[in-house]
């Protein structure tokens, strides 16, 4: 293998694939990214056995088509920090890559391309389009809510399943047991009979971060029950493969509130902005804020036994009964956090019951906060 | 007490003082600063025992005069979140301090001002003026030579001393055995007679920050055998006073070598990269690069077990005999760092020799580097 390639395009590409290898491998062919070149382009690769992802490069060009494996961390790093403008040669030769770049020489170790795991995706049966901006929605108003407890595995992605109410949506929900993100949008063409899926917190990041370089143009998404391929920007770009959580999601709908009859509208970023005030004082031990509810005011509170108090009044919109409920302060921002308007609606039933919090009846993401006792 | 001030005034005296207060404390109130509003104006004091920090703020009115202790990292934090240019309000009452702001209401602990420790001065008979721009410069130049190694208290700071050379001279100097680095100015005037004092890296660090917000001005000095204290902008101003550390620096001049017959001039910025880009192979096993000098060229190679090899040639001015020498990658970096020029004179014996770096024969920094065994 022998081919020539821009630094910038290089060092993009590895950016891009990198992040997938994990810093410490004990399979050692796991902390090499695969470089094949062929035709007049070079195709790069990584993996973690449970996530791939593989980018076509156009810009090179090949002298002498062929494969090998090299540490994808230090490829990088080599890569970072050639000089600017700089064309790099990568030569394959008795087990070792030479790249070259100016006054710059490296020799690296590599293993077989043939060690290499491929995920065999097998059959995809179901195949729909989104556009990228409609994905990089959903995955922010979403998956803050996925849980990190490793026991509660079903819960360590964002769940993706069609559904028929009115109309048939597509919708992602993602819970931690504490909250729930739900975003649902119509059901795109294609995703019809699509199975039910859970879709890994890793796969998840790595996928927001690539669609950050193709906002203007359409993620092509193929799935099974047990794979989901994204391919984003056509031939020559970038597609990351994933392996599903294979569990099952709990039914969340039957916690999405329904008669909560108490409504407080409020500006959620004097909102957001007045629970992180108070919130300076909580300790680990007291991450509840306080919220008391009387006609038009809302009074948070935090009580510390090491801190003090803190309290502050916000003007809102309330008309029922006075009640005092409490909530995990950073759980709240969380969700405050994703409503981009000047008002958000909160509806409450007491201060023991699942809180639902949405923009308003007709926006797209719902959120559910369990509150806490104070 | 009560007293208010601006929000930025208060925040920005927090922000200078709050780092010399340590995360964890077992005593309680080495956790808090003191307050004392007297006077138009505010002062604020932190302490660890060996550093204090006293900021004066005129902007506060004072409603009546008084004193109390806080939690500094969390008066620090509510500074933070309050909003942009609100008036906060400062009210000491029944161990409790009030803060208020727009519809922001704290209530914190406090403890008496009489528990607070301060640092005894005593005599400081040595008294002379740096400009801040210097003592910054001083202090940039030599810090990164600091050792950290807790066994060598005596090396985990700057030493400063008078010497009379052709003229009588300040210097500075830090060392962790395997790199020196030296600073050279006319001795300021009151400075004469002045005792060799180690100043111990924290107070170098926080000083440093201090420094920055003061560049315009003078700094006045005043120290003793045991202690120090550096007093920034005048009246209103910011008096940073430590303990210095008692032990005796070695004498550093036997190791800054005089008889070095080889001469290799390079640019220190393509050196740098140079070395930064083939240690990028370097583990932490084999930090060492080596050089190869050869006539007016330099070959740059490190050979890691684990990555393979890096090479890099650079151009240069060299007329002596071919040889090779070792550096520590880090270390080396570090000391080319320091050299804001496109020339470095490096002054070699032999691979086993300590080196001697300057920007050139008159500089005022000068930097020794022990070999490494390549």
């Amino acid at each position: 293998m022998k081919a020539t390639i821009e630094r910038a395009t290089l060092l993009r590409c590895l950016s891009h694939v990198q992040s997938v290898v994990e810093r410490r491998n004990t399979i050692p062919i796991l902390s090499n990214v695969l470089i094949e070149a062929e035709g007049d382009g070079l195709k790069v690769m990584a993996t973690d056995l449970d996530l791939q992802v593989v980018e076509h490069m156009d810009a090179a060009s090949v002298e002498s088509p062929g494969s090998i494996t090299v540490s994808a961390h230090l490829l990088f790093d080599i890569a970072r920090k050639l000089p600017e403008g700089s064309q790099v040669s990568l030569e394959a030769a008795e087990n070792r890559m030479a790249i070259k770049a100016g006054r710059s020489r490296f020799s690296l170790p590599t293993l077989p391309r043939d060690d290499f795991p491929v995920i065999v995706e097998g059959d995809l049966p179901t195949s729909f389009e989104l556009p990228a901006k409609t994905l990089a929605e959903i995955i922010d108003r979403t998956r803050f809510a996925i849980s990190t407890e490793e026991t509660r595995y079903y819960l360590n992605g964002i769940f993706f399943h069609v559904s028929d109410e009115d109309q048939p949506v597509l919708r992602a929900a993602a819970t931690d047991g504490h909250r729930l993100a739900r975003f649902t949008l119509p059901r795109p063409e294609g995703a019809e009979g699509m199975p039910d899926v859970i879709v890994p917190r890793k796969a998840v990041a790595e996928l927001r971060k690539l669609l950050d370089e193709k906002m203007d143009s359409n993620v092509q998404i193929d799935l099974s029950a047990s794979k989901i391929r994204f391919a984003l920007g056509g031939d020559g770009g970038v597609v990351l493969t994933s392996k599903l959580i294979d569990g099952t999601f709990p039914d969340y709908s039957r916690v999405i509130p329904t008669g909560n009859d108490k409504l407080l509208r409020i500006d959620p970023r004097t909102f957001h902005e007045g629970v992180d005030r108070v919130a300076t004082i909580a300790t680990e031990k007291t991450r509840a804020v306080k919220m008391g509810l009387e006609k038009d005011k809302v009074t948070l509170t935090v009580t510390s036994p090491d801190n003090g108090t803190a309290t502050e009044e916000l003007p809102a919109e309330y008309n029922s009964e006075e009640f005092e409920i409490g909530f995990n302060a950073g759980y709240l921002k969380d969700i405050l956090g994703q409503i981009d308007s000047d008002s958000v609606d909160i509806h409450l039933a007491d201060a023991g019951a699942p809180t639902l919090i949405r923009l308003n009846d007709d926006s797209a993401a719902l959120y559910v906060l369990m509150p806490m006792r104070v």
